[in-house]
């Protein structure tokens, strides 16, 4: 299959690679073009533009930082939208807005061809490993089209629904993340503070219905007090821009999202905005006295 | 083994009527005293105090409401402490301040008998089926007097630490689980709101880093509107009680779980409070616009 790859970051550069190892021709395309060069070494071809990387493509992936950033490489005279070939289906894998997401799809139909929004979640251990899920919105025609590349990097790939919903589960998605992990948060802060063996408490909850994700594969972090990635807090902080942005406009509140993110902008402020989002937990040990704070004895 | 059982109500009679059938001697006591009429046509001696129920026991449970009834059935003439050898264990397996479950070890003690503090969550189903996990506090020798016994009742038993350990680990769990749930809840809640297949959302999300036990055993039924036991909301919110009375007393704030406590306050208000805790998604559903609200067109 012929594969575009736009965008080499943390997540796009092991998605883009794994699509090689699995025998596709991929041409790739990075905005700073050095990025392009190890794939490059690997067998890709490198593309001068967005446009230059979707020209001749069944599949073309986008894997960018945000709502901006899926635009700056999809419109205007270089952008993929001018490169897509009539029948194509553009996957973009970035978390931006549902409204860009459906937006986006009216413009890919527009020349014939078919969008996806496919955001993912499992880090970037995940796209090196093809185990991330994988939520999609758009066509189920355009599903199937891309389904041979898709699952070279997911392991559980759920169609939605019709274009944005794969955003909106994203969003979701963050949204759960954000407050588990805080509840979480909350809680171990509590046992460290308390005179008890915190490791066993951990222990004693973890099977329950107290358990989370949050709790087995973070909870020890929280614990320890340290906050290796993972998912960087500061673009958790901007998912959780997209999702407040989204709910709001329709009528929808998100108390506890709300409070979280406005502790991600505390925690950006003072230098961890690059540290794993569990990293939440720095300020409800600071909250129960475990670690010093100012103002602390 | 003989057993004495001391409360058998919701959780406390299943579980008198499981060390019966593991072939235990067991007598049984109930304030209410036609509450011991079944466990004795299945072969339990009834009891007419806390006292006498403890009279003779190797093992001597209780599980009551709240740390006024633990004081009322263990001290005066006719309590527990009043009946108890030497030797013997007392396992409380209710949930109370840790303070009080240190000052009951320190009373049991004080008559030559050994105390544990062994709170359980797993509902009315997990005290039937033995499959309740057991946070426990005490001296390890208590531990394993109790043990014969402890395993007819739990699948996890988990000894914390010294005496009150087993509370805090309680106190911990419903603050982890107040957080949690009501991340779901918002979470579902803006999915329902949103033009999605909220199923799918839900299928999408389970299995990564916003999952849960909450998520996957209350998500359907917070999905649904509905909320069927499960865990009584009026006693989470006796449980988050003792929890942030608990962490307040060694200077430890717990904002999520305070705001969950405030919100249950409003639900057992509008006459939920015997709904399953998963019912702070009613909240959520009537904030996003799910639900007809008062208020709303």
């Amino acid at each position: 299959m012929n594969i575009g790859f736009v965008g080499l970051g943390t997540m796009g550069a092991p998605m883009a690679g794994r699509l090689l190892e699995a025998g596709h021709d991929v041409a790739v395309h990075n905005r700073t073009r050095e990025r392009e060069v190890p794939l490059a070494e690997r067998g890709a071809r490198r593309a001068a533009t967005p446009r230059e990387a979707a020209t001749g493509a069944d599949v073309v992936f986008t894997m960018v930082n945000d709502t901006p950033d899926v635009r700056a490489v999809a419109e205007g005279p270089d952008g993929v939208l001018a490169g897509l070939a009539p029948g194509a289906t553009w996957v973009d894998a970035s978390t931006i807005a549902p409204d860009a997401a459906r937006d986006l799809a009216d413009a890919a139909r527009a020349v014939g061809a078919a969008a996806l929004d496919a955001p993912v979640s499992g880090g970037s251990e995940g796209a090196e490993r093809g185990t991330l899920s994988i939520m999609i919105g758009g066509e189920a025609a355009a599903v199937e089209a891309a389904r041979p590349a898709l699952e070279v990097l997911g392991a559980t790939l759920t169609h939605v629904g019709p274009a944005g919903a794969g955003q909106v589960a994203k969003a979701v998605n963050q949204v759960v993340i954000a407050g588990t992990y805080a509840a979480v948060a909350e809680g171990l802060a509590f046992a460290l503070a308390a005179d008890v063996d915190e490791g066993k408490v951990l222990e004693a909850i973890a099977g329950g219905a107290a358990g989370s994700w949050g709790l087995t594969h973070r909870g020890p972090n929280m614990l320890a007090g340290t906050y290796p990635l993972g998912f960087r807090t500061r673009l958790h902080r901007k998912d959780l821009g997209i999702a407040l942005e989204a709910a709001e406009a329709i009528g929808v509140p998100l108390p506890l999202a709300a409070q979280v993110a406005q502790r991600e902008v505390e925690l950006i402020r003072r230098g961890f905005g690059d540290e794993d989002v569990a990293n939440v937990a720095r300020l409800a040990r600071e909250a129960a006295g475990v670690d010093p704070a100012s103002g602390d004895d």
